[in-house]
């Protein structure tokens, strides 16, 4: 005890303590040096992103490796003392998928092993083919028709942009500059958005993309082609991997096809086109299961001690499915990863917290948000009718963190003045670990947004975008080897500090207007 | 004609003739410019790089694939209307070897297609094997006795340092200040070198490395071990191969082995160490011949015209081999395509040299540069007793090009300090492209050093490096989009230029003293 008063003293937590009485909180600078104690120093932080992403493998929603996480997690948070540790259905979500075996190779005109794998949800080959290729390339509905009895048999190859030579680096941190501009964002800034007649050119163009891209995926089923070998790029022997998957219980049928690496297509690709008689050996066996199409998220807490706070929740969560080429490192057993080790900390520390804290590690977020939106539904309200359910009064805040494996360097405000100023009193004891910046600016893509729909304060924290955005989030690449230590520990420490800080404070956390209801976002 | 002396105008290549003539040279300035318009606006490079690459695949040593180079480029050199194209034997070489399928998956604790392929001049594994992993780690003698009786019949999974995050960039060109560095190069700066007795220690460092895996490698044959997965590093799905193969026609008898990208081998590795069964499947055919164990080079000529100095020879040449897990696209289809290049716009050019211009396309570089010590020792002179031969005489130059795809920024004099101010001269018309460099430093590694072995000027170029250190040189993600077609054409430009200068020089070029015999040298 007495070390940890030494430690308060000299990370300035003690000396932050009447700036924190003033808030109205009962948080111990004791409890917050504990924190940063147990978060620095006994870690467990990279063994359980071990176990995630190495142990559990691929977690495609629905899929047996997502199944084993849910079942590890429910465990692993049971054995540090949390309670109430429940595999949660959330909804229906489609069918499970996994993948049996993949191999591709070209075999004329000489023999080479190609990287790729089975695009999600889709089918097996049944054994394996043998297949001349023909490549596809169209940007019109009349350039697709050219194709037209063209495919029968073969294996189809689309087309992908060329890598370009690395003269970027793959990773970066967020430069002092990059985040004194986010702390400098205004609300009324939103005005620079697009208008409603760029956005209407957008829409139609995406439109237009979309009913080309099904047209040819309808026309090369229909011309009896034998498999698909597409690529949505990459570089380097990464490749990514995309969306708009048939998991639907009544998805209608789509061929095999496999997502490569933009070098090994692209090679394909120039020896057709250049005359040269291609010829692929192609195996893929998939195993899908209609038996459970429920997706889940795995719940639970450590129980408030304050006779009337405790029926209250903080909540902090992140996505635990992933997508299947690698093992989701970044996108996001490091999230998960961090918000288990930050309730880990909060238990080892001996934390009493005035309200109850929830962790909830979200399913088929990679989907559309899935997980965490029918939890919301089910929980808190439906924002298509904004009929407040009980619980919505008593969420006091939810924290997200789904923006990859760097450390964090402040918090999303997501248009909440009112919580600025309380994050930037949060964020005090941590300069010294780079959490500095609170901006108003919000952030999207992930399961705080769920939270948001509905009127109720969910934030997102400032992470380093290190090599998210460039080489891990959603690729073939997306390993264990990505997540580094410090950055992981930094992020658990400064996730348990907010946790434990919205758990002490007399009141919640300031919530912006109740937003209208908005019927097309039925769930 | 016309448009040409406008061209040699406005390059600078007329204003250059004065000093051309103080060197005793015909190089007409009119035949530089063709060259340059020819090289800039009707380049045949990438599709030469092309048919080198993707359509005659990998060009390991004695392989199938070399041996469809080697037919290829004849017929090529030939059809662009250079004489005497032949496929020449050096010598012995030893067995030559394909791929004829590679797949290696996890099959537990749940299904994971890996990255990796077979290391050069290993066996099949004669059908699928599935099979349970053992970690073998060994710095020294004793630790790999401890694994003594564990490896029976299993797969062994040797050790590799993990990747980085990329926060510096792959690719670059030289600055300024590099360049500069490099010009400023003084002989006596040779000085530097290590001292014997540092020699010395990292020589025995070096054999007592070597004799460790010696060891490992028998004690995992004669422990009946099924098959090893290596790694000699890489990220992002790029893995590089390795040396050391038993190509011999009496090598002894190695195991099944891959050889596997970093992230693929550490999960294994992670898996297995934690514990958890790790099961693999795996299935190599590799295919050996033995019926024709010589090594070639492919050499073409454009005769000289000069009645006095036609006998006289000025070489280019590059290594057409190359490594197996992708096509060689820097490991040196570029320099191969550059040099073919250079000659055809030679050709196009209609270029009437003095001396004959001779391309050389070396085989098996990559086993210890043996095609081009090969063709010296028959032609020239054998370094262990430099007993020289009547052609030693008659060799003008010889000029290599053999690091990556990026353009030339200058050329390495190789310690011949009577060369360096005829090349600062050779360079003025292509400063405009970036070649301004002359450095009296040596570089190695490559194919001149066989005939700078025997006292005969040759010469290495300067490349900007862009990814070929990080990313190409010996990896499977060396394949043709690693060529930037600009760096391509100007390189093409300015070898055909040099070469065009050394073949209607008066003089040969200088020659630095002719070396001692070397009877350790023995080829």
């Amino acid at each position: 005890m007495h070390t940890l008063r030494l430690l308060a003293l000299a990370s300035g937590l003690v000396a932050a303590t009447p700036a924190l009485a003033q808030q109205g909180t009962k948080a111990d600078p004791t409890v917050l040096a504990k924190i940063k104690d147990e978060g620095l120093n006994r870690s467990k932080v990279m063994e359980t992103a071990f176990y995630l992403t190495d142990v559990c493998g691929p977690r495609l929603a629905n899929s047996e490796g997502l199944n084993r996480a849910n079942q590890w997690t429910q465990k692993q948070l049971t054995s540090w003392g949390l309670t109430k540790a429940t595999i949660e259905p959330w909804g229906t979500f489609g069918r499970g998928w996994d993948i049996e075996k993949s191999y591709v190779a070209m075999t004329a005109p000489y023999y080479h092993t190609l990287i790729g794998a089975p695009k999600a949800w889709t089918p097996s080959t049944n054994g394996p083919l043998k297949k001349q290729v023909v490549v596809v390339k169209a940007t019109t509905e009349a350039e697709l028709d050219k194709y037209k009895g063209q495919l029968r048999d073969k294996i189809v190859l689309l087309d992908v942009a060329a890598p370009k030579i690395g003269f970027e680096p793959d990773a970066k941190r967020y430069t002092a500059e990059e985040l004194q501009r986010m702390a400098d964002y205004k609300l009324e800034a939103a005005a620079a958005a697009p208008t409603s007649a760029e956005m209407e050119q957008r829409l139609a163009a995406r439109r237009a993309m979309l009913a080309l891209r099904t047209k040819l995926s309808d026309m090369i089923l229909s011309e009896g082609a034998a498999a698909i070998l597409s690529s949505r790029g990459g570089s380097d022997g990464t490749f990514f991997t995309s969306n708009g998957a048939p998991y639907a219980a009544d998805a209608k049928p789509v061929l095999p096809e496999l997502e490569m690496a933009p070098e090994d297509q692209l090679r394909l690709i120039r020896l057709a086109e250049a005359g040269i008689p291609v010829e692929l050996e192609l195996e893929t066996r998939t195993r899908f299961q209609s038996q459970d199409l429920k997706g889940y998220n795995v719940v639970a807490e450590i129980p408030g001690t304050d006779k009337k706070l405790k029926s209250e929740v903080v909540m902090l969560g992140a996505h635990i499915d992933s997508w299947h080429a690698a093992t989701g490192a970044t996108d996001n057993a490091a999230g998960c990863a961090v918000m288990m080790e930050a309730v880990r900390i909060l238990k080892a520390a001996g934390v009493q917290p005035r309200r109850t804290i929830r962790i909830a590690l979200w399913g088929e977020e990679e989907q559309g948000l899935f997980g965490s939106r029918g939890y919301v539904k089910n929980h808190f309200a439906d924002p298509a009718t904004m009929k407040l359910l009980p619980e919505h009064e008593k969420l006091a805040a939810y924290f997200n963190l789904d923006n990859g494996a760097g450390k964090i360097r402040g918090i999303y405000a997501q248009g909440n003045e009112a919580a600025a100023p309380i994050f930037q009193e949060w964020l005090k004891p941590f300069a010294d670990m780079g959490a500095t910046t609170v901006t108003l600016r919000n952030t999207g893509g992930t399961d705080h947004l769920s939270f948001d729909a509905v009127g109720l304060p969910g934030f997102q924290f400032i992470q380093d975008p290190l090599d998210y955005g460039t080489r891990t989030h959603h690729t073939n690449m997306d390993t264990y080897e990505r997540l580094p230590a410090d950055d992981m520990k930094q992020a658990s420490v400064l996730v348990a500090s907010f946790v434990y800080q919205a758990a002490m404070r007399d009141q919640k956390l300031p919530r912006k207007p109740l937003p209208a209801a908005k019927p097309e976002q039925r769930m």
